[in-house]
């Protein structure tokens, strides 16, 4: 890690730059397939599976017999496991359920909003090296607690036409089981328009490689919503001379295994611990299955050196972590002032892999610095709110002669109108 | 208006068509204009605001003297009924705040979300014919309750120079005083890269013409979050016999007036209602000063004549209404099912117009059908929700052995690490 010190304010948006994604050079193909599919459904689908996935799948949707064979051979531990974690994400979505909200604002003029699901959702799973199991639970949960009617989950086939037995047994818990062999652009293509195998969805969540977050991207263009824009995955980590060196090395390590454009920041204004903690990364990264892509993201990433702790706080909330882990003597202070960061992680015992996988928040959350604007998934991502008003004779009695002159004064006569005609009656 | 008899079902989607919008044609300008914004600042923006909006601003700020200005020109009978709108807009949106929500997922594992205010936030109003001050209430008055820090609203200049007084007297009030003389492409790409005189902000709102949308779109690409995609203007009404032919058509036209492309839509299952209201119309249209406008979008417009309630409810939610009025005899059957509305208008005194102006709900809404995944602008739209957690030493034990396992299913042996290196610790 590069340790940078008492940088200047100026050069802070410099620092803390990520490795732009462009998505321009795939933004076409992304384009062609999606007409392919538009036009041709199915047989598109299955064209695409062959050449991107290597295999020939001729029945998309998994069965009920690859469901219960995937079960057997999950293994009792990790069964368990799945299910701890999904008890705890359970409670945190619930309890995020919100009331109907009513008031009556003027005598006679009731309002009041109600959070209704979204109907159809599709769920995406990536494939590829590491079955991502975790991440069903993440979005199939919250979607089952919101009153998501039709939940559709897409995920790539391996070479074999099999999907992970895990993911295939977290989708079971889940009460999933429209679970599709179909991965990349063509997944997100097939959830966009619809086929005759796969619904059409109204909104899209999931991670994905760049040929996915491009086809997501290009879904908005075709109506459908989707979670949040993406990008690499990204750790800050707040600490002083009480934080654990061996521990923070081991947090920034779980995030730099994800992918060699992992972000990884520490940041401190104790240039012991800064020390330390580097000594730390470099012994524990030669233990390691995926050392090399560590490494790799370990390179790129930085130590900051900073003079006090407003200028910390200031780092953070420019940087807008997707991740942040805050260890300090006093962590008080620094959590009440944070206003960007998907996820927050308090103390020597909290590791990001905490919330990845079982202590109950969502670990879908906003990279690249979209937390200034957006939230990680959470119950409300699965629903929208709907406003109602009711407005007695009395209600439009005191108000009508209000929207009367403000529609007057829009020029909008017809809207005066409507309100004109109703106070005449009530006269 | 046309009238459809008992369709198929096969045929409503069909029937329901929206017109569509395609942005693909100014695309390539509104990128070219974004460049040069991008790369030239200010000095651009005032190029494109001679260019398109015929006038030279040189100082695009708002001063006090123009706000104390357009305040004596504000008659008082306005300035007490946007008071009053004021009012209900504010008890509507403060009524929707949320308190922390706080869990213990497992003993020793504290998880906590809690709402942030987006820090900068753009606010667009159009120019045109008429100014649209009561948007300026609808945007503003939710960014203050979420305690939003920067909050800018951009407004196009008349060939004059100016903005209209209401617009600014509504700023005003609502406590804003950054206003931008700035409209179209050009103030959304000031509000995307910031210029020396106007601040970048995380997330932009409000309505506009086909080149603000497109505007909005390409804002994404550039990391700037939106309230939501925009299409016309659109109405649905239910009604039956207990419904007033008069009202229903007076709030048709009401809709009716927006635009050429307004979509106004009745459903009924009385032939009884359907041919009063098209009478009512008739008559009602010509008196109005937007009569051509109102006609021609009459014309693009239908009446649908169903066999039962359960069709009535199924178009409603298929259709996914921007506006939608209910006037039933029975209204509470149909509204308790609804799932797919921006928002809900309910009886014969509850005109589109009271939610339009003054009731408190907001007007922001999504068109097009997108209210089947968006909501429409609401106090959460101003803020994001942050995920905490806190974790003890006897937390990490009751959860650590879990996310072992499922780190190590999932190949992300660093992940499983940072808990094993604190759990050894522990034993």
């Amino acid at each position: 890690m590069k340790t940078i010190k008492f940088p200047k304010r100026k050069e802070w948006s410099e620092i803390l730059k990520r490795p732009t994604q462009s998505l321009k050079d795939i933004e076409e193909t992304v384009n062609q397939i999606f007409e392919d599919i538009k036009r041709n459904g199915d047989e598109a689908v299955q064209k695409y599976t062959s050449l991107f996935d290597g295999v020939t799948i001729n029945d998309l949707l998994v069965t009920d017999v690859e469901f219960k064979k995937a079960a057997t051979e999950v293994s009792n531990g990790l069964k368990a496991a799945i299910e701890l974690a999904k008890a705890n994400i359970e409670k945190f979505h619930k309890a995020q359920k919100t009331e109907k909200i009513f008031i009556e604002t003027t005598a006679g003029v009731s309002c009041w909003q109600e959070k209704k699901p979204i109907e159809k959702v599709g769920l995406y799973i990536p494939g590829g090296t590491a079955p991502l199991f975790s991440t069903v639970l993440m979005l199939a949960i919250p979607a089952k607690i919101a009153g998501c009617k039709e939940i559709i989950l897409c995920t790539p086939p391996n070479s074999d036409g099999k999907i992970a037995n895990e993911i295939l047994y977290a989708a079971e818990l889940c009460g999933i089981n429209k679970v599709y062999k179909v991965g990349g652009i063509q997944a997100i293509a097939a959830l966009s328009f619809g086929t005759d195998a796969i619904s059409k969805v109204y909104k899209i969540f999931g991670p994905g490689n760049q040929y996915v977050t491009a086809a997501k991207q290009i879904a908005i263009k075709y109506g459908i919503a989707i979670d949040m824009p993406a990008g690499p995955s990204e750790l800050m980590i707040v600490a002083d001379n009480s934080a654990n060196a061996s521990y923070v090395a081991s947090d920034l390590l779980s995030q730099a295994e994800h992918g060699v454009d992992s972000q990884v920041i520490l940041v401190s204004t104790s240039k012991k611990i800064i020390n330390a903690v580097n000594v730390e990364v470099k012994n524990q990264l030669t233990d390691l299955p995926r050392s090399e892509i560590a490494s790799q993201a370990i390179k790129n990433s930085k130590s900051i050196l900073l003079n006090n702790n407003e200028e910390v706080l200031d780092i953070v909330n420019e940087y807008a972590p997707e991740h942040l882990i805050v260890c300090l003597d006093d962590n008080d202070d620094l959590i009440k002032s944070i206003t960007n960061a998907g996820s927050v992680f308090i103390g020597n015992y909290t590791p990001e892999s905490a919330g990845d996988y079982a202590s109950g928040t969502n670990h879908t959350l906003p990279t690249n610095g979209y937390a200034k604007a957006y939230s990680g998934v959470n119950l409300d991502s699965f629903t929208k709110a709907i406003t109602f008003q009711k407005i007695s004779k009395e209600g439009i009695k005191n108000i009508g002669p209000s929207i009367e002159l403000m529609a007057e004064a829009e020029g909008l006569q017809a809207h005066k109108n409507a309100v004109t005609l109703r106070l005449k009656d009530l006269k």
